[in-house]
C-alpha cells in the first residue's frame, strides 16, 4: 500500500464487498488512506453524518468532501488519481466504458443482493430460489463475458478493471454462502469462464493485498448469519 | 435538431421517461439520429435483439454497437460527442461528477419507480403509500439541492445537466400521475426549490424540442393506466 495520505479516509467494515470495492480501487491507483473501520452491528456517528441519505458504507472522505456509493467511489478514485502509470480502472473507450457500466449495473441488480437474500432466507425453499437466481445471473454474466470479453484475462482486459472489482468484491462471500448456507453458486460446470476468471482474480497483487483469506470471511459470515437469524 | 446521422439510431417509445433521457442528451449534444419508435404494448424484434438481458428501452445503436440503460447512454453520448461548444452533461470536476451520479442513483432508486407503483396500485391505501414515498423522496432531493446546488439554476449549474435529465425526464409523468391518479406529488409548499427548478427546466431549448406537451402525456397515461388495470 502507498504511504497514508492524511486527507484520504475510508469509512467501512473490512468484510463488506462494497467496502472492498473502494479499497481495491485505492490500492490499484496507489492511493494511501486511513481506514476508519466500522464495528459490525452498529454504525458510527461519522458514517451516519457522512451518508445521511443511505446511512451505508463505504464512505470516502477526501479533503473533507464525502463520496458515497461503492461504484461511484471507484469512478471518483479512477478520475482523481489518474496520473498513475497503472492502467485505468474504467476503460478509456466510450463504448467499452458503457459496457463495463452495463455489466456492473447488472451485477448489482440481479446478483449481489441475492447473496444476502440467501443468508437471510427463513426457509429451504426461499434459500433454494435465491440460490437459483444467483446462479442464473452468473450464467448471464458468463454469456456476456463470452460475447464481449472472450480471450481476455479480465473484464478489464489484461488487468483487473471496473467489472472485475464489482464482481470480485463479493467472491469471498460466494465461498461463505456456499459453506454456511450449503448451496453451490460458482459452479465450474455451469460457469466455466467465470470459474477460471476467479482464479486469475485471486492472483492479482491488489486483490491479494486487500482481500483477506476465506476462513476470515467464513468466521465473519457465521456471525453475520447468526445475527440475521436472531432478528 | 441536428442533421440525422445515418449511424445513430435510438430505439424507444416517445413517452418513456427513460427514452426522453437519451433524446435530451442527443439534443443537448447536437447529435442527429434516427428515432426508431416502439409501439405501446409490444416490443420490436430490434429491441429484443439489441437488449437481450433487460429487453428494455431505450437502446442507442451507434455504428452498429448497442448501448443500453438510459443513464449509461447519457454518459456515452456525453463522452463520444464531447467536442461541442455546448457545456458537458456531467460536470468535469470529479467530486461534482460523483455528486451528480449519487443523486441520479437516488432518483432511480427512491423516486422514479414509485410513479409506476402509483399508476399500478390496486387500492387507495397502496396508492397513498406510494405517493407519500415519492413526495418524501422529492423532499430529500430538495434538501440535496439546497445543500449542494443552492443559488444555481440547475443541478448542472447554469445549464441542464446529468441530474436535471434524470429528474426532468419524468416531470410530465408527475403531471400525468397527479391528474390520472388524483394525488399531489410536486407540491410548491413541500418542495419549493424543485417547483421553481421545474419551471426553469421547461424553459430550456433542448427540453422544449424533445418533450411533448402535457396533454399528450395525459392521453397516453390514461391508456397506460387502462392497460395496467386490465392486467
Amino acid at each position: 500500500m502507498a504511504a497514508v495520505s492524511a486527507d484520504v479516509k475510508l469509512v467501512g467494515l473490512w468484510a463488506s464487498p462494497f467496502v472492498i470495492r473502494a479499497r481495491l480501487a485505492l490500492e490499484m491507483r496507489g492511493v494511501g488512506y486511513e481506514f476508519l473501520e466500522e464495528t459490525f452491528g452498529k454504525k458510527s456517528e461519522l458514517l451516519l453524518k457522512s451518508n445521511p441519505v443511505y446511512k451505508k458504507m463505504p464512505v470516502l472522505i477526501h479533503g473533507g468532501k464525502t463520496i458515497c456509493e461503492s461504484m461511484i467511489i471507484v469512478q471518483y478514485i479512477d478520475e482523481v488519481w489518474n496520473n498513475s502509470t497503472k492502467p485505468s480502472i474504467l476503460p478509456l473507450d466510450p463504448y467499452e466504458r458503457a459496457l463495463a457500466r452495463f455489466w456492473t449495473v447488472f451485477i448489482d441488480d440481479k446478483y449481489t443482493p441475492l447473496l444476502f437474500v440467501i443468508v437471510r432466507a427463513r426457509t429451504e425453499e426461499a434459500k433454494r430460489e435465491a440460490a437459483e437466481g444467483a446462479v442464473a445471473a452468473l450464467q448471464i454474466l458468463e454469456e456476456g463475458y463470452t460475447k464481449h470479453y472472450d480471450g481476455k484475462a479480465f473484464f478489464g482486459g489484461e488487468s483487473v478493471g471496473y467489472v472485475d472489482i464489482a464482481l470480485g468484491s463479493s467472491l469471498r462471500w460466494i465461498a461463505v454462502v456456499e459453506e454456511v448456507c450449503n448451496v453451490k453458486l460458482l459452479d465450474e460446470a455451469k460457469t466455466p469462464r467465470l470459474f477460471k476468471w476467479a482464479e486469475r482474480f485471486w492472483a492479482d497483487d491488489a486483490v491479494k493485498a486487500v482481500i483477506p483469506e476465506t476462513h476470515k470471511f467464513v468466521e465473519f459470515g457465521r456471525m453475520f448469519k447468526a445475527a440475521e437469524d436472531a432478528k
